[in-house]
């Protein structure tokens, strides 16, 4: 069977779906690797290197004729999935309710069409957790765009010259990207504080030589049906409490960001304005609206002294080990279905069941399906 | 007596000679500290900074009337040394042979001048030593820069997705800049060789952690009359052994600068095209000429695959601590010479004697002088 890895076509994504390095793993399996010409060339793997590990290269729309796996990093584009054949599976990021256009291609072209966002998050998935892998390099670049920037060192500096102090990070969202954040912060020997509305990250924080940020907020027990008012009014105190923490660091990270959901606002503007001058706030989510009030994805703003930095698809800014560590998601998705030389979706399988959007010309995500068909 | 801190007036100049921190270190000795308004601007440190911490600010050349030390970063400029009375002592860098305009305006004047570049390397110095100060910032931030533009990670990641390898990082010259270098890359986790003309520094190389590169080099013994050409002759092959290890690098960091002096050319431009694309060197000593061939202060060149950075003023784009450290060694200078509230510069210390340039009319550095006065 033949799995094609596509070029990818949006804006910023200087990504890969596969990398030479992984080509033998689908090959040893008795696939056949067409890879469309110039795919790797974001990611630094030029068509020779993809040769060399067993993939033929072809160009455009040829690579795509008679494909039986397509596997990419952005969606496919509509019209691209209405050339594939009846029964084709396509495996990508796949943010379904934001991209409609291509569910309903998918669906409409009987494709079986894979969401590595809907992977379920069972330990048996974890080789094949994209939004995990992917988060991984967000934090860390995180770190290396407020270190870069950051008029002071990061590290406690003892010289003849005296002594200088370690920066004061503070990390805002527990989750992959921000552990990852802490601790490559601390890595460069800044004292780094993080806060997660999730109590239960305290220790996950803790063991990475950080101190977790309490804060005094209310039970939300008892509310009844005045939820959602205080939740409002629980936000803002976090907000309230959050600020003096901004105010005393010398970089903020914030990676609040939840796949398809507008990310909650943690950082009003005045507190970045009451920041040091030459101070840096780093906003992971500002693709889904920002933790940071202001942040802009792909900008670098001058809020009062500090300069908010917005970040927009991070991991490609690490395309080399994005790629790397995406493909062999895609990779272990790929061969989770493949038998004898075939890839053959068994939905009694809960992985393959979670994480598909369209088969066989139904829209099988239930949520996806509501939104595109009605309930 | 008067201090007065100047704004510096040249490009890319981000530091400030004194920082709000130290100014009480000054006037607990007796002396007034004057600043130039904006002088801080640059390092961050406002105007009202400096008279919080018991300085007063003025505005250009009436910071400056009446003036008894004039502490700066770069030269002050001829035109305003001849306003400075005789007897006046300026304290800064100052690169006589490559400022000879400087040198003469202050030799005219009748003012002491002292050149931090000469201060000797004695233990006793160590705190006024600013090309170590200032090399420490340099080296911190190549390391930054590299990692900053790098496509891949720098640290080991073992991951659900596999493992990633460390970076490859070799650092040519192993002096402050390099081991602060070397250091800050194995803080992030890079893998981290380390050469050095001096095979004396090899155990300070490989203390932090890194693998000392041992170059197959004829011995210099036996030269004769033939000195000078098998100097060329051995930094060829120098070069030439160096490219394998330029090629197997994600990272090559350069550091082989002399004050003063034209760089070493260390790395072809042909070893530089052999690197993987997406590799990244910086070469720090773009100023003087440049350890990397092609190198270019202040720009970013693409060379076959890599990225070639070349650093222009480097401590001044971490201009917050560069100024800390170099203000702490203004600071120790100032009151070396300091006693009862007066400045008196005693020849007899050979910190004092050593450091100064010129000094009641007559240019009292020798290279100097013959420079300009002719032997």
């Amino acid at each position: 069977m033949k799995v094609v890895v596509v070029a990818e076509v949006r804006e910023h994504e200087r990504r890969v779906a596969l990398v030479p390095e992984l080509v033998g793993r689908l090959t040893s399996a008795g696939l056949d690797v067409v890879v469309e010409s110039g795919a790797g060339a974001g990611a630094l793997h030029p068509d020779s290197t993809y040769e060399a590990a067993g993939a033929s290269v072809a160009a455009g729309d040829d690579a795509l004729a008679g494909a039986d796996v397509v596997v990419s990093v952005q969606p496919l584009e509509p019209a691209r999935l209405a050339t594939l054949r009846s029964g084709a599976v396509t495996v990508s990021f796949l943010p379904a309710a934001q991209e409609l256009d291509v569910v309903r291609a998918a669906r409409d072209a009987g494709v079986t069409s894979f969401a590595l966002e809907l992977i379920p998050r069972i330990s048996r998935a974890q080789s094949m957790d994209a939004l995990t892998s992917q988060a991984l390099v967000a934090g860390y670049r995180a770190v290396l765009v407020a270190a870069e920037r950051l008029p002071r060192f990061f590290p406690l500096s003892m010289t003849a010259a005296g002594t200088i102090p370690p920066a004061e990070v503070l990390v805002l969202g527990a989750g992959v990207a921000g552990l990852q954040a802490i601790a490559t912060a601390r890595r460069l020997g800044a004292r780094v504080r993080a806060y997660d509305v999730r109590a239960a990250s305290a220790d996950e924080v803790r063991s990475l030589g950080a101190q977790f940020v309490e804060l005094d907020l209310p039970s939300l027990e008892g509310a009844g049906g005045y939820a959602r008012e205080m939740t409002e009014e629980r936000a803002q105190l976090q907000r309230d409490l959050l600020a003096p923490h901004v105010g005393s660091s010398d970089v903020v990270i914030t990676t609040a960001a939840v796949p398809g959901r507008t990310a909650p606002l943690l950082v009003e503007r005045a507190a970045v304005e009451a920041m040091k001058p030459g101070s840096i706030v780093v906003d992971l989510a500002a693709e889904s609206g920002g933790n940071v009030e202001g942040s802009l994805a792909g900008s670098e703003l001058d809020v009062g002294g500090a300069r908010l930095w917005g970040g927009r698809n991070v991991p490609s800014q690490l395309p080399v080990h994005a790629s790397r560590l995406y493909a062999a998601n895609v990779v272990n998705v790929v061969l989770l279905m493949t038998g004898d030389g075939k890839v053959t979706p068994d939905f009694d399988d809960e992985i393959v069941d979670g994480a598909c959007v369209t088969h066989d010309g139904v829209v099988r995500h239930t949520p996806t399906r509501e939104l595109l068909e009605g309930p």
